[in-house]
């Protein structure tokens, strides 16, 4: 039986959605258990009773505008995404879903879950939308401003891990964002971690990946540091919500435009949908020793549904162990 | 009359549509002069006679894929991009237009035209689309991957210079790219020149902007480094390019739907329309003394035109001269 603590507060429009993805979670797969933190009260008129699911009651969480994280942690330790953190450092589960704000996320899991003993960082992994609509791995998607090559080859074989046992990828490939795809392009930081992944016998290293190819790439993980790539993942989504409003200007601009959005209703609907990471999951926190999924904020029934999914098929995969080793046998080599 | 010189041999598909844009903008506007340097037999069938057309025979040109622009300038100052900035830099001409590579035009802009006397770096500005239609000021696009807080400032000068007098915005804005809107987000270089965009009299600084805005913002010019800008440029083109190539393939997926894109033609068309940069200009080399703009390498006949009018504003709007004014007031100041 596999166990998941989830954050029954966290998300902006929580606890509905988040306790409606639990209970979708639990009709779907007999083989979790969920425990649940949150307030009682707020909870109580989405709740069933469910004999896999535990309630907590948690009266006290983190608003999602909060700020300061280190300090709201400081503070307060039983919020109910530290809660969820803490079951999860005392083995109480094998791991958290949150929808909770990003930063405090991370904050807690450094703090309460710590990090994998040869994981010097930790980064944050969502799944963005492809072509294929198989998705890609970005990261880091936004935990450290100043990596070290190192830090990004670390990252690479996690999510290699990951690209292999969670998506089924064969062999899957790193691709390194950059600004031209010849070797020698982009900061000194891009020129030695190209190295360092070429060098690596455990990479099958893609080599540098412009993000004019972001959506149609081949390549199944995207690395770069957590500014570059939160600023393309930004990018990516604001175009994508940039050309959906465009395209809805224009289907209003004419009465025949209207009666063609009509007949191609469903091919609008797809289209959206294809953009629509929700549909493959959340974003993992990879390098904590414990597998947590950050959900989106505004996560609705079905997101959620699928962080939930999402840490169980990570669990069920044994990532965690199956990255430990990759990294102890890499230290060995380089010993 | 303005006196432009034009790359006959430069982009993708060169000669043809540069000389057929070059041959309508002398249509167009009846106050400019140009100078066409290149191969007159392969520019012969497109050529036509015209009383402000002067066409100097250059055979040698630089080949697109070119990857090494310093070796190309030191072996042969004859080739016709070389040859147009050579003209801008003899005060023959006021601007150059040329298509051809990007990496090429800037190293011959250093080494012919050279920098203006108080700016340090030189920036690749383009103008992108934007949900309002009216586009909006990228730089630095991908001249400089190591920049300090005092270049971007002189380029933010420089940029609200053009957002005023060529894109005709009252009271531009600057907004700088981060991962975050609040003040202290980002990387060392982020929080130095948010300090110096904040404190600066002649600058209206918008903030820090997230590339999630990035299509839909009110602010004219969006900074950042030359390594960022490059990546959310072409993270921007890839996430237009892939959902265009997925619109398309759900409108193929039933008979249907077919139909409905039939009906909404026009509309599709539009849309379209409103992700194509080359509707309004190409890039602009900030910092060289003298205007020089780089076309969209696959410019065709109406993107190349709208390169020449670009440039043709520039000098209209004597921006060269403006910039240099602010940037010795800044000087005075500083002393």
């Amino acid at each position: 039986m596999i166990k998941i603590a989830v954050d029954g507060m966290g998300g902006d429009f929580a606890p509905e959605p988040i306790v409606k993805g639990t209970l979708a979670a639990l009709e779907k797969f007999d083989n979790i258990e969920i425990t649940i933190f949150g307030d009682q009260e707020k909870m109580g008129p989405f709740l069933k009773k469910h004999d896999r699911l535990t309630v907590v009651h948690t009266p006290d969480y983190l608003e999602m505008g909060e700020k300061d994280p280190i300090k709201q942690y400081r503070t307060n330790k039983e919020l109910s995404m530290f809660k969820a953190l803490k079951a999860l450092k005392d083995k109480e589960v094998d791991a958290v879903v949150s929808a909770g704000p990003t930063q405090a996320l991370v904050v807690g899991g450094h703090f309460i879950v710590r990090r994998m003993p040869l994981m010097k960082r930790v980064a944050i992994a969502p799944i963005i939308p492809s072509y294929d609509k198989r998705g890609r791995i970005l990261l880091d998607s936004g935990a450290n401003v100043d990596l070290r090559p190192e830090h990004l080859r670390d990252f690479a074989v996690y999510a290699s891990v990951v690209a292999k046992t969670v998506l089924k990828r064969e062999n899957p490939t790193v691709a390194l964002l950059n600004i031209g795809t010849e070797e020698g392009k982009g900061r000194e930081l891009d020129v030695e971690t190209f190295k360092l992944l070429k060098a690596d016998p455990e990479i099958n290293f893609y080599g540098n990946l412009e993000p004019k190819e972001i959506f149609t790439t081949e390549a199944d993980v995207l690395l770069s540091d957590g500014f570059t790539a939160n600023m393309v993942m930004k990018a990516m989504e604001g175009t994508a919500k940039g050309l959906g409003m465009v395209l809805k200007r224009e289907i209003k601009s004419s009465f025949i435009s209207k009666i063609g959005a009509l007949l191609m209703k469903k091919s609008l609907k797809n289209f959206k949908r294809s953009l629509d990471a929700s549909e493959i999951g959340g974003a993992l926190l990879m390098g904590l020793d414990g597998v947590v999924i950050k959900a989106h904020g505004s996560s609705n029934d079905f997101a959620f549904f699928n962080g939930i999914r999402q840490a169980k098929e990570m669990v069920e995969a044994d990532v965690i162990n199956k990255v430990s080793e990759a990294l102890e046998k890499k230290e060995v080599e380089e010993k």
